[in-house]
């Protein structure tokens, strides 16, 4: 029989292959696989519905993530999707494996992050499942939101000549874990040295505790401007744009010098001799909004102070492409994240 | 700092315990934490959410499990919950963990039956999550459905004297299971010998390939029968009735020679020298329908070939008791399954 590697394929390729046989059924499923989230139309208005799977080991280390905070990143990793669709939340639901090394008072912590962020963004826990795992912590939350008829922004919106705009700013999570790994490797090796991350915390929150960005999809409806297309970061900006312009079959320039790093997150990067754009483009984890408008919007969301006007979108012909500080021309390419290598 | 071991409060002592300091928000959440599913009233009709999560070595084992049943089962499961809240299901999410020994091929199998599953059951599969796991399969599904407004039925609307009615028949799948654990036991001391199921195709069939009893909720509804209170069967008769005797503060009469037992359940019963009532008592996994009803309902459920009146509902202080063939009274005490034991 047929043996084809799942990493030959790529985590992007494997989306593709496995939903390759899927049709929709149901005349009320107008987004499905293959954007932030889908969105369902339910009498009339629109449920926006999302998923994702954390694991530990591999997409958190227990010896440097505190469980309140593992619970809180949890709930917003999910949440800044049903935002990107420019969606409000609404509900979650927490499906947990854990394995009996945990206490209940650890699965209090895990949850007390939960509901703070809950809390914080005005949604709901409705549901979820609590089961024994054998090794490691896992967990699945989904999310559920709902939008305005038609008001839904997915990724395949993008049109020729379009702003590329983006939220706060990039690569400090991609270097608050890698400072957080490099301490982890110091404390394994010498357990009395402990670590001081007090003046990186910027940084160290960036990955520890990411917030999505309510504000700025409140900021957009209260201005009326609509994206016409609209991702979160999780996987870096490269990644991110590719998704945008092959969704909307559009290329597109972006500007080095425009892109939002942090100082903290240009030294840190200095530190560990890495370039901060690299960083940046593909890093990933920012949870910040990426999106298109058209240049009729460009003095208002230019005069908002977190967000960046970054490049523009072309003719796909014209390929994705980065512009250098030096104004040289480079492809851009999805480095990103093969969870499979 | 204080160390409570899960396994001493129990799975569901767990999730009352982390679910003590939910808060409710939004108004349109209708159902939260406690039952099949959530129930949101999402702009004045009714969204029904369920969330599963199947852990390889704690839900299934891949050596007798193919993994198209596998997918088929992993969404039976969960629209079972959307059918237990009177409702339809329109929509599901799949995000699963997979370790490098899987193959393409392997997941394309498993996604198969998962839809096999969508296109029997009318549901479409709306996004989800892929990722690497480092021990073991993850697969966590979440199902959404709606319902006329006010048509759903929670596990709290039992009342004194309605009766107690289940579809199908209950401890085939844990026979089917008990029978492919000891087939696999043979396998693994003596290879040569290739176990032969056809004779017992009924019990394996209910383990490995569940159906949800959509059949019975749409005969209820043509009917014109709203059941009082319901509950799918996924850990056994006596730890759903009790589920349904605590949330609707009630107690009940359940006649051990009413309840439905398949022939061949029986057998094999026999045959592992187990008794077929504390079989279909404990057993779990039926994924049958418990529901209760007004007694006005009594002629025409009688009439349906597929369903039983096995008791009725008492009052609270009676307690949940068994009235054995014999006519001698039991309690009734979820002996079922506590996964973290």
């Amino acid at each position: 029989m047929e043996r084809t590697e799942i990493a030959d394929i790529g985590e992007f390729g494997l989306i593709d292959h496995l939903a390759s046989p899927n049709e929709t059924k149901n005349a009320g499923t107008l987004v499905s696989i293959g954007d932030d989230a889908a969105v369902i139309d339910h009498f009339g208005k629109q449920t926006v519905v999302s998923t994702d799977m954390l694991l530990e080991g591999v997409h958190f280390d227990l010896m440097y993530t505190p469980l309140k905070h593992l619970g809180y990143k949890s709930v917003a990793v999910n949440l800044s999707d049903i935002y990107a669709m420019n969606a409000t939340p609404t509900h979650i639901t927490v499906a947990i494996g854990v394995t009996n090394r945990f206490s209940v008072e650890a699965l209090d912590e895990f949850y007390e992050g939960v509901y703070a962020a809950c809390e914080k963004y005005n949604v709901d826990l409705v549901g979820g499942d609590t089961c024994t795992s054998l090794k490691g912590f896992v967990i699945s939350i989904t999310a559920i939101g709902e939008v305005n008829t038609d008001q839904f922004v997915t990724r395949s919106g993008a049109r020729k000549s379009d702003l590329i705009c983006v939220s706060g700013n990039l690569g400090a999570a991609y270097l608050g874990l890698q400072l957080l790994e490099r301490e982890k490797k110091i404390f394994l090796e010498s357990p009395s040295v402990q670590p001081d991350l007090q003046q990186k915390s910027y940084i160290v929150g960036r990955i520890l505790k990411p917030e999505p960005r309510a504000d700025i999809v409140d900021w957009l409806h209260e201005n009326s401007i609509m994206p016409t297309s609209m991702i979160d970061i999780s996987d870096g900006l490269s990644s991110e744009l590719l998704h945008i312009c092959k969704q909307s079959k559009v290329g597109c320039v972006l500007y080095e010098d425009k892109i939002p790093v942090h100082d903290e997150t240009k030294e840190m990067s200095l530190e560990f001799n890495l370039d901060p754009t690299s960083c940046a483009l593909s890093g990933g984890e920012d949870y910040e909004l990426l999106f298109t408008i058209s240049q009729t919007d460009y003095e208002r969301v230019a005069h908002h102070k977190d967000l960046s006007v970054i490049g523009y979108i072309t003719d796909w012909e014209e390929g994705a492409v980065l512009e250098s500080r030096q104004g040289k021309k480079h492809l851009l390419t999805a480095q990103g994240w093969n969870a499979f290598r």
